[in-house]
């Protein structure tokens, strides 16, 4: 007679945001989810397991991380366009206290979600391919605050013995929708794989880039296919035709 | 007739400092300085031109800026050993506020005071030689603040146009005292040398590492001579007789 296998317990922060609930939908019957909330919660969350608290305060975060094994750490300020005052608060003080929570609360993983902006001015230079070992290049305070995030991550790994992964997620969408698309581009499963296999890898720490297999891709995803057995599905050049022709 | 050449305006944070209080007294002939003091200002202040001003308050910081041309950002906590708020403070808020408030101010070159800590692991592991262009490997949350420090001056740098040299400056001292110093010592007229050379340098961007010419060196510097045209009159092996002599 063998024990049940019991899933992982999962924390998803920003699980109301744009990947956040497409994650939450994807992963619900591989992980036992918990949702972190921060203001708005759906009339119907997904599963009955779900906190509300500001990442940026820790004494409400802390409670969320009871008996989690693995944080997806999503939450925070999106915008490159944002500002110092809102970056700092949501990126900075944020992801420390996310970080420092779960490392309390026994949690020994985290996949984070960095971003492709940390390395923005090469794509700005068409300085390509840009591989994600080449030295940050931030493109906005937005960029600076997840390189801040990747540092941080390094050093939890090597201090703390934790397990963390960052992901550069690129351009997230159900389906691109222009030239820039065709090569940054994201599918919905892909991420979920990506995520689901930085959650199950025996890695103590990596950065990758996190895009689907877009033949038009200026990002290396070599590293990720190799050391984390990435196997994404999808090629934004199955929408060029469509969207080339919309652009003449 | 050809006008009398003016000298540079620098301002140097963090005066009161081990390095500033040095640095002050190597560089009063060559620039015109302004120093920045946090709460102590000595009894005879070395130049007449001083303020007084915490640099995590932006409103404190800004007057400083007038008229500068360039900034030596040495200002913030200093310890490894130092906690989140203290660093947070310190070293992102207030180098955050010292970038801005320069570049506002029209001051378009900053030598920013980094630190080995950085990559503080790669020397746990004695994985040696580091090269300043590695991953970085923060050892502390202290160093994990000074990565952040680097990640925004490149980002000015990018954005702005301005010139920025980050110095991941080695054990000041002196004279070394023990086996460790005998590798990462960084003599005073060594750290005058580097920080006026990167002063004059039209390098936009570089992080280097600071450190004499120390035969037992682990941190490379062959391109802080190359790049910066540094020229280490130090080496701490001159004291080694004498350390392995009282170690005995």
């Amino acid at each position: 007679m063998t024990e049940a296998k019991t899933k992982k317990r999962v924390l998803i922060t920003g699980a109301a945001g744009r990947i956040g609930s497409e994650l939450a939908a994807r992963l619900i019957d591989r992980y036992d989810l918990r949702l972190l909330y921060h203001h708005a919660v759906p009339a119907q969350p997904p599963v009955p397991d779900y906190v509300v608290a500001d990442i940026a305060r820790e004494a409400e975060l802390a409670p969320a991380m009871g008996g989690i094994d693995a944080v997806v750490h999503l939450a925070g300020e999106p915008s490159t366009g944002a500002d110092w005052e809102s970056v700092h608060r949501a990126n900075i003080i944020g992801t420390y206290n996310v970080f420092e929570t779960a490392r309390r609360a026994g949690a020994s993983k985290i996949v984070f979600a960095s971003t492709n902006h940390v390395m923005g001015m090469y794509d700005r230079d068409h300085a390509w391919p840009v591989y994600a070992d080449q030295a940050v290049r931030p493109d906005s305070l937005y960029g600076v605050s997840k390189a801040f995030g990747e540092s941080l991550a390094r050093h939890y790994v090597d201090r703390y013995g934790m397990s963390i992964i960052c992901l550069r997620i690129g351009w997230f969408l159900p389906r691109p929708h222009d030239e820039i698309g065709l090569w940054m581009w994201l599918s919905p499963r892909d991420c979920a794989q990506i995520v689901w296999r930085s959650i199950e890898s025996e890695l103590p720490f990596g950065i990758f880039y996190a895009i689907s297999n877009n033949s038009r891709r200026h990002w290396d995803i070599t590293d990720a296919m190799e050391r984390l057995g990435y196997r994404p599905e999808d090629d934004a050049e199955r929408y060029a035709a469509e969207i080339e022709g919309a652009s003449e």
